[in-house]
């Protein structure tokens, strides 16, 4: 029988799919995935069914939810998420509580991310880093000392909307956000610009590393913007780790050296050697891994 | 007769001037001033004795020294000081400790004005912010919970080497640092050329205040660029109280509203009056009151 103290449920919430799992000193030991019902009392109630599954003999300890939105200083309620609308506002946490009888804690799922590294991948070496996602947006999470940061207005990590110096238009409705040029997907529209064909990143990557110019520079390119917005990271909090996970992580071999010509250009009294760009190692875990761990000293 | 438990000395270590103060509750109580002797042996004579005349009758509790430069992560040496380039990689702390009989801190300057202002100045109120300094560079100090950030490389805080879109090259060798536009300096310089005379910046401020389009021009240039940095740190940080400080901190009344406009363009979720960009308070003493408070919990 599961111990009481380590019986940890950790969500991760997506517009398409919901990963439940049950976490024991760091490892997912049970899981389940269903797709997301775009509905609240029909989600709800597919949860509360899970969590059951996940922990039949007693209540979890703790419910963590990693989702795509911004969410409320308390962490009990959605403000805003363009993919599950139909959660905003909601007594999200509340209600989950009630029904699980135990602690729910919701959090942005760049943050959850970050956190499963710091806690059980990458990062449990490091007490103070960036979590970078490269994805369809880019989005981020600070870790000091261990901990999630939110600032005093929750909202910390918006590492994709940092200014890079380009003109196109980003999500956002602001100009040159690093998301623009350095997602996966502004990526491969950056490739299909210049190499006048639609390829995945994947295949991009392998071009680049089999020398294919064009490829190169679609990299070359997105790399120096990411290490603008690493200097202007480095610059304020003098971090010297960044960790790189989503669907872009697997190309960080191909941003790196980019990335830290500029950042060792424009920040004054440190080399290239003095930044480590790392992998995250958790991949699609660190979601469901962070959401176990939110809330723990 | 002085308690021991507030005989703090506060030392204000400039190129031209050096200030030393004891401070009690908050307040500089006596102080001296002496001229910097460009030579290592002879200002730490001098400030051994200044520190003396200030504590004849018992060793000091704690001595703070602020000073333009990079400080090393033990806050004992000085590693990198343009205009106190004598003193660098002096065991200086050990030294000043050694003479003086107390435990002895240094720190940047920017850095000590900003935990001046959160001790004892317009920062008492607020947890977290960003102090910024704008002389004739632009400096920044980070408070979060009412202590100093350093960052894990030590060097945290250089808000004036932000990168806000603009080609003017900065004193720290790299294009479109926030220094080289929205320092007071560079507003007198941005001014000359569009003035086409030369105004040191009260004067240039007062003109704008009566309506002078070239001289608006200035600080709508200067307060948009300030605008961009404070964006980087509010994405980032999610900061919403920023404090103003330096030969530039009286014109804030100028550069508020492009600065406002921008971050609320950039910064989606947040809106102008979310944000409180405030003066500083304590003038030239933020940085012996500062240093006076350093390393207290």
């Amino acid at each position: 029988m599961t111990s009481p103290t380590q019986n940890r449920i950790g969500i991760d919430l997506g517009g398409t799919n919901i990963k439940l799992g049950r976490v024991e000193n760091g490892r997912v030991v049970e899981r389940f995935e269903i797709p997301t019902e775009h509905d609240a009392d029909v989600c709800l109630a597919a949860l509360v069914e899970q969590v059951k599954r996940l922990s039949p003999d007693a209540a979890p300890m703790q419910i963590g939810v990693g989702l795509p939105g911004v969410i409320d200083l308390e962490r009990s309620r959605v403000v805003d998420a363009p993919n599950l609308t139909f959660l905003v506002d909601l007594p999200l946490a509340d209600l989950l509580s009630e029904a699980c009888a135990c602690p729910v804690i919701l959090e942005n799922d760049a943050n959850v991310a970050a956190l499963g590294e710091a806690k059980c991948g990458a990062g449990q070496n490091h007490p103070d880093f960036l979590f970078v996602t490269l994805g369809t947006g880019v989005g981020g999470g600070l870790i000091f000392d261990g901990s999630l940061f939110h600032g005093p207005g929750g909202m910390a990590g918006e590492f994709g909307h940092l200014t890079v110096g380009h003109d196109r238009l980003c999500g956002c409705g602001a100009l040159g956000c690093l998301e623009a040029i350095a997602s996966a997907r502004a990526m491969e529209t950056l490739a299909a610009q210049s190499l006048g064909c639609a390829l995945p990143l994947k295949d991009l990557a392998s071009a680049a590393r089999e020398g294919d110019q064009d490829a190169l520079a679609v990299f070359h390119t997105a790399g120096a913007c990411l290490g603008e917005a690493l200097a202007q990271v480095t610059l304020l909090l003098d971090l010297r780790v960044y960790l790189f996970g989503g669907g872009g992580g697997p190309v960080l071999d191909l941003l790196r050296k980019p990335a830290l010509l500029v950042l060792q250009q424009r920040c004054f009294g440190r080399k290239m050697d003095n930044f480590q760009l790392l992998s995250a190692e958790l991949g699609n875990d660190a979601g469901l891994l962070g959401a176990a761990y939110l809330g723990q000293a």
